[in-house]
């Protein structure tokens, strides 16, 4: 069995059939037609990715995948290493900020160690996928091997598999890794060729200095490296993350069970990059929750052909984004769903003056 | 008693102080300082609004002003006057956009009828307060007295001051007026200057060739009544609308009672820039929900100096906008009450690259 070339293929487009369906019904309902924007469009896509033309939406479920990073001995991180584990513990006392937002989204939390350099043993709550103790300093050579990285994506198709299988009806993605803005910075360049230096940011807070440093150091792991562009894989193994694959394969595993999936900001959204080029209809089951303050952030969804929900100046990561999106979407569905039509509420839809 | 100028008097700037109280627990939570962009910003401004360090926003209500315009005569708008009154019956049975997205956001709706041109005798549900039946045709003369203007304002403030002492927490406001885009342009163009073709769209959906005699209709009618720029209740009461002044009054109603408002989308915010021409300090008090797609909308946002939450292509009104900007405003309050601190969860908040 090759889990990931199956997924791969079992990902169709959606039926665009399905979005005059949604919009028949949308401008049947007490409003002029279009009127609520991206709410209309956000039930189209439920629509269409669902193939119902009722969707339930009633399970949500925010996966936040961590994992270390061995660049990080570069200085080009705001924090130390140790936090990547501290923040994992704080996940599952509930105290972060994806566990606020989620909750406010009426969404669980899913806390998955795909690649923390640390030993957690059995601690309860804890998804345990690890697939490797960190990544190496990809300075000095490839982040993670291949079999690592492919590991890595398909433990997130498991993921969305046995949760689709549960009944979850809506994933959101997001991600903790101290030092994982570089990884992403080094994928959006590796895959679009724009220069490092346009696509990255200072993280959560480095210095003008450390700025400097993190784009040399980018420029050159990609030349040390040299990720071949047509191969998000290889691109994902030599300057990537375990937790940026883990989010690949959960977008890919979603768009193999048509499940909508909300991507985060930057570092979910380098994850969501290496799913696109390995397929581009898993776009069709992806909603881009916000605009990242992160430099390349844009470069990122332009790539793809995502236009994002909110931009509320974020980047915190780990799912924050998603989680307050994941409420607007369900908005877009309970208006589908509950708005009377003008026949109901006895409403002329006459439109005198078009 | 003069209600207004008792009212205006009571309004004052909020205290700044209060700002830096609650961006030092912020920054003490497990997060990068500053990283929830926005929502730190709405903690800031309720714990400000409020004057406390704990704020508690349990009750939320939408207030959806209903009013009819004369200047519909004059082939302005998109649907025929009667869908006013059809759009009231469809708020109280709960079918409209503001009853699904108030209900999504946890807030009550409370449908006013300040100036519809219908006896709705003593139907349930309806907060009677009608000051006219409607608006005079303005290209004809000014749409209301003075008089009336007041008293709209006043409605709007009674109302706000009920609610507080009932002990709603935050208010949104909404519109329900077939024609309301008109007399909404006529106020911006009149307060700022700006040339009505500049500052007018298609509303609800008209035609170019009806959107050409709006622009003449209002450049008419400010040429007829010349309202005093200076004095927000001339423009009110010679181009403005009944709706729009118990929107005005709500607003400065909050202010006077510490309470958040959120401002809807056009209409709203004609009411919100009447409110903030007649005691800018109520500015303070609001939270603009999002950039309506309605020509015109950024001046007025620009004119107040306000900075919309959302931007999702929406032109419907009733306050469904504001329903969805409360759901944010209420995930950055869970986020300044809820997150743990570094000490609590035990991360590490040394950082090492700053």
């Amino acid at each position: 069995m090759d889990l990931l070339n199956d997924t791969l293929k079992s990902i169709k487009p959606v039926d665009e059939s399905w979005y005059a369906v949604a919009q028949k019904h949308l401008d049947n309902l007490t409003k002029p037609p279009g009127s609520l924007g991206r709410l209309e469009e956000f039930a189209r896509r439920l629509v269409a990715i669902t193939e119902n033309s009722n969707p339930v939406i009633d399970r949500k479920v925010m996966f936040t995948f961590a994992g270390d990073h061995g660049i990080v001995a570069e200085g080009v991180a705001a924090y130390p290493k140790e936090v990547t584990t501290q923040m994992v513990f704080n996940f599952l006392r509930g105290g972060a900020g994806i566990n606020v937002l989620a909750r406010h989204a009426g969404a669980e939390v899913v806390v998955v160690d795909i690649g923390v350099d640390h030993d957690f043993g059995g601690v309860e709550g804890l998804m345990s996928m690890k697939v490797i103790m960190g990544t190496k300093n990809f300075v000095k050579g490839p982040a993670m091997t291949r079999e690592d990285a492919t590991a890595c994506i398909e433990k997130g198709i498991d993921l969305a598999k046995g949760y689709a299988k549960k009944g979850y009806k809506m994933f959101g993605t997001g991600d903790m890794g101290i030092g994982n803005t570089t990884p992403s910075s080094a994928i959006v360049a590796a895959i679009t060729g724009r220069p490092a230096s346009e696509v990255t940011g200072k993280g959560t807070g480095i210095s003008d200095e450390a700025l400097l440093r993190k784009i040399a150091v980018i420029e050159h792991a990609l030349k040390l490296n040299s990720p071949d562009s047509k191969d998000a894989i290889d691109v994902l193994a030599k300057v990537g993350g375990a937790e940026i694959g883990g989010i690949a394969g959960l977008v890919l595993g979603a768009a193999a069970n048509r499940i909508p999936v909300v991507i985060d900001g930057f570092i979910s959204t380098a994850g969501a990059l290496i799913a696109y080029a390995l397929e581009p209809s898993s776009r069709d089951y992806m909603f881009a929750s916000h605009n990242s303050v992160e430099k390349g952030h844009r470069v990122m969804l332009d790539a793809i052909g995502l236009s994002p929900i909110l931009d509320l100046g974020m980047r915190l990561g780990e799912g924050t984004g998603a989680a307050l999106a994941m409420g607007l979407i369900e908005a877009g569905l309970k208006i589908y769903k509950e708005m009377a039509t003008f026949q109901e509420a006895g409403v002329s839809d006459d439109i005198v003056n078009e």
